[in-house]
């Protein structure tokens, strides 16, 4: 454990006094106290955040690597999350861009049990990209949403995902809406012979997605969708850990995008174990750019120590009409989300919508 | 549950544009789809956001309210959180400012359960501020934190809290940390004849801290610290439910400052049960303003409905020169924490200035 996690920031200030910012920044992120109130020489040299580079890039901002120590992550997520930006978030003046993880967190970690390629098997797809839709809007009934799923999986889809906003409400409680959803999607099945699976969306804390994994293991459910900055990071880390039967797809919900790269969380929902993670496209409804998807979609499936890859899953607002420019930019290794787009048609019209999507993924041309 | 909850955002723009804008940040905040995607009659009128007000706040930013359905929050806090600002905090140009929740959501949660008055009791102190001071830095051993923790009891203390860095580390594993500080601080109150207590800090996810707690409450601990936005807000919503003769102090890490205003989180904090919170105070380490540190006590201690009070503790690099003003400021209803200044005392004065911070609290002529 002696190799350290890199931290990289963005602070603004001036070449003056961007050496002693960088260093109080250190000491925020690892011991927190003035260094005159340590005694313990270990502590001095193994504990205290090293400043290891600082470079100005120029319009007053300096970029900044610093190195924390390892064993202060004591192999928790959360607290990992804490090191690399706990009280430092309350800095305006800093950004936190990206961290280098030494080979010991990622083995005490692990990432994804199943990886983008687990998520294929289910589907048993292998030349082409995965589908998805998502089941909305919320206010709808138990048994609209059975009806919607039908439909959804009739038209061929792969995956049926819960909307993010779809918690346990009144109008649609977790254990009916998975029963109904799960149910509807096996009489489509049954049709179709197509795997597609329903993907249900988890709240609340640990012991309360145990139960809900209680309810989806008994539908016979295998992947689920989590939002790892709401139920807490050290949540999927433990879900991973205690139910390695399920995948994990991360919803980017108060991931922000001002003050964290979209980048480096797609990173930490990869290492903490999330087979596949939800982001926003370009041209949709979203600002994230084209380069930073590129580095999301990088983070998500590149090679990084042992790790398995992350399925990329471009949506926000996405349409059939994009579908081929999708493929040419992600290819093979991705899940296209389309999900209003496709509840926008006519009632009557959303199975034979949604076979269009299917059938515009299968018949791409792939590289 | 009729009436709605009311969300505050800025945004920026310009004016030929801001109600198409406000429109897409209630939609996405509400169904999170096109409005041809919904049929439903009912979801249109109950469910979709609306846009409640637009005022041109000058220098291209509007303020906006909008008010969402209450039965979309389905009384879990992390579906709060998500309703309020899931997915637009992926948008660079809307800051969440405030919330103002209906009648319904407050005994939904139901706020503090000891609130300021339960601290103040556990303390035995009615006429003066509180007082608290921080287990730092990490990396120390368990047998040095306990150490430290004797004398700052010794020096009569209300609170010692374990600084948030204190996780589950191999150099001060939890559940020996906390055995040995607790085992400390009773060995001091045999001396001072002062009730001080010792306050863990909380890690992990839901079950771990369930643990946690049994450990501590072994040892006769009754108030712990946990980081919401670290843990996720269910768990410390969940927690107030499950374990009523603990109180919390929540701990201000990853609530960011620059997108979702500092003052919300402590008013969130309040909501789901915190019985204090730390937030760091001008002057020190921080650049939060006075005018935001008002609104965070106004907003932790002020009258709420029939929610209990929290208890501000204004903390992050105070020192005991500062008493004084701090009082003049905050009065009576506080906790002050200094933490890192009187660590930074020679290890043989440790003691002594822990009980001039003391002394300093108890002699302030309160008006």
């Amino acid at each position: 454990m002696n190799e350290r996690l890199q931290a990289f920031y963005r602070i603004r200030g001036d070449a003056s006094s961007i050496e002693e910012r960088a260093r109080a920044v250190a000491i925020e992120q690892s011991v927190e106290a003035p260094l005159a109130a340590i005694r313990d020489p270990r502590v001095l040299s193994n504990i205290v955040g090293h400043v290891a580079a600082i470079e100005d890039q120029g319009g007053g901002w300096f970029g900044v690597r610093i190195d924390l120590a390892t064993a202060t992550v004591g192999e928790d997520a959360g607290q990992l999350l804490n090191m690399l930006f706990g009280n430092t978030s309350l800095y305006d003046e800093v950004v936190l861009d990206d961290a280098v993880f030494p080979a010991a967190l990622l083995s005490a970690f692990g990432g994804p049990r199943h990886g983008g390629a687990g998520l294929f098997a289910r589907a048993k797809v292998e030349s082409r990209a995965l589908t998805c839709s998502a089941l909305k809007p919320q206010g709808l009934a138990v048994q609209e949403l059975g009806e919607l799923a039908f439909k959804l999986a009739l038209g061929g889809l792969d995956y049926i995902k819960d909307d993010h906003g779809l918690a346990n409400q009144s109008f649609s409680p977790f254990d009916d809406r998975a029963r109904a959803c799960a149910a509807a999607v096996r009489k489509a099945v049954v049709i179709t012979g197509r795997p597609t699976r329903y993907v249900p969306n988890l709240y609340g804390h640990f012991g309360q997605i145990e139960r809900q994994l209680g309810i989806a293991r008994s539908e016979g459910l295998d992947t689920v969708m989590i939002a790892p900055m709401i139920a807490g990071v050290s949540t999927l880390q433990a879900l991973r850990q205690a139910h390695p039967e399920f995948a994990f797809i991360a919803h980017p919900a108060m991931t922000g995008a001002a003050r964290v790269s979209p980048y480096l969380f797609a990173k930490l929902f990869r290492l903490f174990g999330a087979d596949a993670a939800i982001f926003p496209n370009p041209g949709g409804r979203f600002s994230f750019s084209i380069a930073c998807c590129r580095k999301i979609s990088e983070a998500l499936r590149g090679p990084w120590g042992g790790l398995s890859a992350s399925l990329p899953v471009p949506a926000g607002g996405m349409s059939l009409q994009r579908v081929p420019e999708l493929l040419d930019y992600y290819g093979r290794e991705a899940m296209l989300l389309i999900g209003g787009a496709l509840l926008s048609a006519p009632s009557d019209m959303i199975v034979k919508e949604t076979a269009a999507f299917v059938r515009a993924v299968a018949e791409y041309r792939y590289r």
